[in-house]
């Protein structure tokens, strides 16, 4: 496997573009081959966003031909007027496209409760349209068409051994603990692969890495990942998920080392779990901790946080098993070995947490389960940016 | 039901007294009638200190003369040489009082991980146990000496219709989300009630309060409440039970007041839910989330954020069923009437939103059930508290 450049142009078969004025975006993503397999995941928040009730219902249908997506109103809580706009939008790209607007995919991401803004859209769908290109320029547009809060465009492509190419780009900065999606990730292939194959991938991958994100524990109500394959080149299935797996997990990452006010990426790994769902569980419970976000961003040693998460995380945890040891900056501090505190080690603690990325490891002690879950540190940056979203 | 003064020494039979210094204080509470009977109850973190460990052995063996709490060290996550230090702790007072140590209750709250400083700890026992006393002073001196990031002192005493009192003072800032207890919380009451009498109402009453409090959502090692009946007066079970549920509401409510950096008091009523644990499940999530918690704080009328997090909560939701009000300040807003937006309310939420005191009422819809959790704002200050504790 080795990096591409391109972004999702990088995939056969797909153009892009995409246009950003002040809160306002506009992305399109076009797959042109002649035989097309599409799958997504979407939140599991019981108030769900209508273009993610229309983009649902649309795959049920057909395969998506294309997406249109726009930043600055999640179209979210907003009824039947939000199910006619999604419905819109999809005719808005549909009618270029002369295909059903049932081959379209929509997604939104913004403010919920607002109305979509039919006048800005429409009055952007043709530049952005013309402009559609295979070229590496139009993949960067149409990731920076869908940030809002995001500082960083997050995008990655990858060529597998075989030369099957995946690639994605996602946004999301906070409201972030997906739960079956992220915020929007728009993934694409060469591969050809059925669309049970398909499906049972991205769940697979986006269990691994969307799921494992927890920038403030909030479950949007328009997370969704899209995976287009257009079809060029066999692969295997196991072959496809470690691609995908290395997509998605890239975009994580990208998406947890930009979270909201976000100086520092903290990974999480659990090991010595009872069951997956136990390490699960105390890895999310880690990044997702207050305590341990605002330790890590004063570089305070009070590892202690990082021991009550995994203690009310729901996992299985005896204490007198619990090992634990913090690395940063190519150093690393043991502080806990079977229950037992490693006494003096909280001058070295405090100095790894200078570094940019801490990784934090907890062993549980009681078998043989793993997961990894991303998160950052909390900053006086993410309380200003969100005490002043919408005004 | 009126309010009286004393603190905890407004029960008869309950002496106290306290200190504190720096981060190190140390509280005595002693229960001096000929009958007693004493229940508690203890958080689920499976991180669970050494003091509740004793204390929950202790209860099982005898009624609690005394209680004996420090705050500076939690004494959690030590192991075996916990274990002794909570045992020593206990030793110190029933010495004193010339009983067994198993009739000693034994409580302590601040950094995890840490070994409790006993040369501090027996340098000053002589000091707070020579002034015990029955004072409204006293009871002060109590309440203060448990603090840590508080910045009130959280005490309350009623007296019901039928003479009975009910007492308790409490501590917690942050580390907020009690399963099964608060951070620590003392309660004192002069009815005579049978222990099975007794550890139901603490049951009932402690899941409508400190269970349905959240600063940060950090479930701590160390949440306990105790409660002592000295056994003077006859009460009925009913009425005892609602003279409790106001005295640990009013703690709660204290406690959330001061989460740590909080400016403001948020109580998340939700009403209309198919169950009593969806009706809590979504009034706790309210107050948990970061970006209801930080709109708040910078008065940004961003209500959509109240109903994405209904909406993940895991509580049955219906979107179209929904209604949403805020109030504060005597006035109100009606955001949302049955899944419809009510536009044009932006400015008077905003202009609420200057209360210190925020209530926001979610009706579901959908059936009977309701529930009201405590919460506070998340400001840059929660921030600075928790970036720099233990340095």
């Amino acid at each position: 496997m080795k990096h591409v450049e391109g972004g999702i142009c990088a995939v056969r078969g797909v153009r892009a573009n995409g246009i950003k004025q002040g809160k306002n975006g506009l992305a399109l993503m076009v797959s042109d081959a002649k035989k097309l397999v599409t799958t997504g995941v979407f939140t599991r928040n019981k108030v769900i966003a209508a273009p993610l009730i229309i983009t649902r219902e649309n795959l049920k249908k057909k395969e998506l031909k294309a997406i249109i997506a726009n930043s600055g109103c999640a179209n979210a809580f907003t009824g039947e007027k939000g199910i006619q706009d999604a419905k819109w939008m999809a005719g808005l790209l549909s009618t270029k496209l002369q295909c059903s607007p049932e081959e379209i995919g929509v997604a939104s991401t913004g403010v919920i409760g607002r109305y979509l803004d039919r006048a800005w859209l429409s009055g952007h769908i043709d530049e952005v349209y013309d402009s559609l290109s295979g070229s590496k320029d139009a993949s960067n547009a149409c990731a920076r068409a869908i940030m809002t809060t995001d500082t960083t465009m997050k995008e990655v492509a990858v060529e597998l051994d075989n030369g099957v190419r995946i690639a994605g780009i996602a946004k999301g900065s906070g409201m972030i603990e997906p739960n079956m999606g992220t915020m929007l990730a728009f993934l694409f292939t060469d591969a050809a692969l059925s669309r049970k194959a398909l499906d049972a991938s991205l769940k697979k991958a986006v269990d691994k890495s969307f799921n494992m994100v927890v920038v403030d524990g909030d479950t949007s109500t328009n997370d969704m990942a899209l995976l287009t394959a257009t079809v060029y080149r066999e692969c295997y299935e196991r072959t496809f998920l470690e691609g995908l797996d290395h997509v998605c997990i890239s975009l994580s990452k990208m998406i947890a080392r930009d979270g909201e006010g976000a100086t520092r990426l903290i990974e999480a790994r659990v090991s010595g779990a009872k069951t997956v769902k136990d390490a699960r569980a105390a890895a999310k419970a880690i990044v997702r901790s207050p305590l341990v976000k605002t330790a890590i961003y004063g570089k305070d040693p009070n590892w202690g946080r990082v021991v009550a998460a995994a203690g009310y995380s729901g996992a299985e945890v005896d204490q007198d098993r619990i090992s634990l040891k913090f690395s940063g900056n190519d150093k690393e501090a043991v502080l806990v070995d079977s229950g037992k505190i490693i006494e003096g080690k909280l001058d070295e603690l405090k100095s790894l947490m200078e570094s940019r990325e801490i990784v934090i490891e907890v062993d549980i002690g009681l078998g043989e389960n793993g997961a990894t879950a991303w998160g950052c540190d909390l900053t006086y940056d993410y309380v200003k940016i969100n005490a002043m979203y919408t005004t």
